[in-house]
C-alpha cells in the first residue's frame, strides 16, 4: 500500500470514529425518517418535490458515509465481517436501485423506511438491546411450536364443528386459525364468536373456554421457565464472580490447614525422639 | 425366545433407534396434519378422492410403525409402561375403527386431528416442555377452586341482580358465569354488560368493579406464588450443587482443625514433662 | 361442670374433630351452593316447592352444626377468637332470621350466596390461600392511592375537556372515572371513546395515550415492587436456614484457631526457656 | 437576626413539623380535591357560590401554609432545595394568578387539580413510590425508543399499504401510529382493522400478527430485563450485608492461620537447633 493511500485511510478513520461524524449520520438518519413520515402526508405538488430531492438528497449521503467507512477498514473485506455493517451495506446499495415500475414502487419505499433502522445500529444501547432480544428468540422457539400445534389442533376442530356457523370466520383451518388468534386475544370474542356459535351448538363454549385456558395456561409457564432460565444465568455469573473472594480464601485456608498439618506431624515426632 | 425371532427383535430395534427412522415418522405425521388442513377446503371431488387415500394410507404407515415399536421392546408390556406409548397406541388403534355413521363422523375426524399430538411425543424438547407443564398443574389446583367460588357466588348474585336487564347474558347462573368470564377478559364488559345493568341499577358498577379488582388480585398473587415456588426449588438446587463446592471445604477444615487442636494438646504435655 | 356434661362435650369434640363430620358438612356447602345455582333457573312451582323445603333442611343443619362445634369447646368464648369461627356464626345465624318484606328478599338472597364461602373456612387449603390473600394486602395500599389519585385528577381533566363530547361518558368525575376505568382495561377505548373525543378535539389522544402510559408504568413497577419484596423475605429466610450450616461452622472455626494460637504462644515460650 | 425574629421562626418551625398541622393540611388538599370534583356537576347557581367562596378559602389557606413552612427555614433559599418543596410552591402561587380570561379558564381549572398531587408530597410513603417510580423511568428510556422506532416503520408501511382501505385509520403516518396503538392494546384490532383490510389485501393479516408478536416479545424482554435490574440489585445489597459476617470471618481466619504459619516454622526451626 502507498503512504498517500495509508494517510488517506488514517484520516478517515479519525473521522469514522469522530463523534461528530457519529452525530451527522443519526441527524441525516432522522432527517430521512421524517421525509417518509411527511410522504405519507397528501400535500401540494411543490413540497412534494423538495422531499423527492431531499430524498436523493439523503440516499447519497448514505452512499457517501458507507464508502467512507468502508475506505477506513485496514482490510476491506473486515467491514463485512459484522452483521451492522453488512445490514448498513445492503439497506444503503438496495435504495440505490432505480425502480421506475410502477408495480414495484412499494418495495422501494419499504426499502427506504428501513434506512429508519439504521438508527439501532447508529446508537451502541439500542445495538445491546437488539442482541439480547435475539439471544431470547431460541428460548421461545419450542413453546411458539406446542402453540402453534394446539392452534393447528384447535383450528381443525373449530372448522369442523362451526364451518355452516358463519363462512367467514371458520370457512377453513387458516381463517378457523386467525379466528382463534382474535379470541386469544379477548378481541369480541364473546360478542362476535362464542355467542353466535353458541346458537347452533350450545356446548361450544366448551371449546372456547379449553382454548382460552390452555393458552393462558402455557403462557404463564412460558413466562415462568423465561424467569427460571434468567435466575440460572444469574447465579452462574454469581459464582464465578463470588469464587474470586470467599470461596478463593477458603480453598487457600484448606491448603495452608494441609501444610501445617504435615508440620505438626514432623514436631510432634522431632519431640517423641528427643 | 427362538434365534429368529431375537435376531428379527434386535434388527427392529436398530430400525426403531435410527435418527432416519424418527424423522420419517415426524415427516408422516406432518404430512397426516396437512390433510388434516387441506380436508377443511372445499376442493373438488377428485381432490377428496385422494385425500381419502393418502389417509388411509397415514393409518397404515401408523399401524406398522407402532407394530414394530412394539414388537422392538423385549417385553411387550414394557412398551405400554411407558404414557407417551400408550398415548400413541390410543391414537393410532382409534383412527382405525372404521366409523360410517354419519353421526360419528365428527368423532372419527376429532380422533385423525389428535393424531397430530403424536409429534409432541416425536420431539423429545417438546415431550420435556409438556411435562413440565402437567408437573405445574397441581399447584394451580387449589387457585382454580377459589376462582370458581368467586365466579360462582358473583354468578348467582347476578343472576338475582340482572334476570330482567337481559334474559340472554343473566338469565340463569350458568349465563351469567359465562358473561363474568367474559368480564374477567375485559370483552365488551363496558359497553355490552356494564352500561345495560346500570341503566336499570346505578350502584350496579360496584358489583362489576369488585368482581374485576378480586380478580385481578387473585391472580396477581397466584403469579408471586408461583414465583415464590420457583425460586424455593431454585435455592434447594443450589444448596445442593454448592454443597459439593464450598460447604464440603469448610466441613473439611473443621474435622483438620479439631485433629489439629488434639496433636497440640500432646506436644504441649510433651514439652512439660520434659 | 358436671360430669355427664364433660362426657358429652369430649363426645361432641370427637363428632366434631371426625374426618367423616367434615365431608358431610361440606357435601352440605354443596348442597347448598347447588340450590342457590338452582333457585337461577325458572322451573315449574312443584320443583321451586322441593328447593324451599331442602333449603331450609340445609339451614337446619348449619344450625346444628355449629351448636355442635360451640358446644364441644370447653369454653364457649374460645369458640369466637377464631375469625373463621366467626365467620361461620355469623353465615349461619344472618340466614335464620325470617324475611317475609319482598324489599328484603334480595339481601335474604345474598347471604344464602355467601354460605359458598363457608367451603374456604372448612378446606384448610384454601384457608391458608386466603389468609395470604388477605396479608399482602397492605402491600397493595399506597399503590392502589397513587391510582386512586392518578384517576381523580384524570376524571376531573377528562370532565372539563369532554363535558359537551359524551354527557354519559364524561357528564360529571364519577362518570369520568368510570369510562377511564373502561380505558385501562382496553374495552372499546379507541372506538367508543378516543375517537368521538378526538372529532372535537384533535389533540385529546396526548390526554389518553399519557393515561394509559401512566397506568401501566404504575402497575409495571408494582409487579417490580412485589417481586423485590417476596425475594427480600426469601432471601431472609434462607439466611436463617443456612446460619445453622456454614456460618454456624465457619464461627466454630474461627474461635477454635483462637484457642490454637494461645497454645502456639504457649508451646513457643516454653521451648524458649528449655 | 434579631431575637423576636428568631423566637418566630422556632415557633413556626415546631407548628410546621406538628402531627397535627400535617393532618390539617392533608385535610384541606383531600377538600380542595373534592371541590374540584363537585365543579364537575351541574348545581344551582347557589351552591356554585359556595364552591367559589370554598375555593378562594382553601387557596388562601394553602398561601398561609406556605408562607410558614418558608418562613420557618433557617435560610429561606433551603426551602426551595428540595424538589416537593418547589414542587408545591409553583402549584400554590400558579393558583393565585387571577385569570378571568375566558379562554386561559381552563388552564386555570388545570392548575387546581393539580393541588391534588400535594397529597403525595405530604404524605413520605407516597413521595418514596413516586421517588421510585422516577428512578425506574431511564431503564425504560431505550425500550420506549425501540418501541417508537417500530411503531414508526410499521406506521410508514401501513399508511402506505392501507391508505385506501380506511382514510380515517391510515390516512397519515400519525394516524398510522394511533392505529397501531390501538392494535397493540388489543382493541377491535380484528373486526375494526384487520378484516376491512384483508377484504383488500387478504395477505395483510401478516403485517399485523408480525407486529403484535414483535410487540409483545419485546414487552417480554423488556419485563425480563428488568427482573434481572431488580435482582441485580439485590444481590449487591446482600453482599455488602453478609459481608460484614461471613466473609469478615473467613478473611479473620486466614489472617490468623498465616500467623499460626510463620509460628510453626519457628517451634520448629528451634527444635532442629536443640
Amino acid at each position: 500500500m502507498s503512504v498517500t493511500a495509508s494517510l488517506w485511510r488514517d484520516r478517515l478513520e479519525n473521522l469514522r470514529s469522530h463523534k461528530f461524524f457519529e452525530l451527522i449520520v443519526i441527524a441525516i438518519i432522522i432527517v430521512s425518517a421524517l421525509l417518509i413520515g411527511a410522504k405519507t402526508y397528501e400535500e401540494s405538488s411543490h413540497f412534494e418535490q423538495v422531499i423527492y430531492w431531499l430524498d436523493w438528497a439523503v440516499t447519497f449521503f448514505f452512499l457517501i458515509e458507507i464508502i467512507i467507512r468502508i475506505a477506513a477498514e485496514k482490510r476491506t473485506l473486515d467491514f463485512f465481517r459484522r452483521g451492522w455493517n453488512l445490514f448498513d451495506f445492503v439497506i444503503v446499495t438496495a435504495s440505490l436501485i432505480p425502480i421506475d415500475d410502477s408495480q414495484m414502487v412499494l418495495l422501494a419505499r419499504l426499502l427506504r423506511v428501513l434506512r429508519v433502522l439504521r438508527l439501532v445500529s447508529m446508537i451502541p444501547e439500542l445495538r445491546m438491546l437488539l442482541t439480547s432480544l435475539v439471544k431470547s428468540l431460541p428460548r421461545m422457539g419450542y413453546v411458539a411450536l406446542i402453540m402453534f400445534i394446539i392452534f393447528y389442533i384447535y383450528g381443525a376442530i373449530g372448522s369442523f364443528l362451526f364451518h355452516d356457523v358463519d363462512e367467514k370466520l371458520w370457512g377453513n383451518i387458516a381463517l378457523a386459525m386467525l379466528t382463534l388468534f382474535q379470541v386469544a386475544t379477548f378481541e369480541s370474542w364473546a360478542t362476535a364468536v362464542l355467542y353466535p356459535a353458541m346458537e347452533h351448538y350450545p356446548y361450544s363454549w366448551i371449546y372456547f373456554l379449553s382454548f382460552i385456558f390452555l393458552n393462558a395456561f402455557i403462557f404463564l409457564n412460558m413466562m415462568i421457565g423465561i424467569v427460571l432460565d434468567v435466575m440460572q444465568k444469574e447465579t452462574a455469573l454469581q459464582e464465578i464472580e463470588t469464587g474470586e473472594g470467599e470461596a478463593a480464601e477458603i480453598h487457600w485456608l484448606r491448603e495452608h490447614v494441609e501444610r501445617q498439618q504435615a508440620q505438626l506431624d514432623r514436631i510432634e515426632a522431632k519431640l517423641d525422639r528427643s
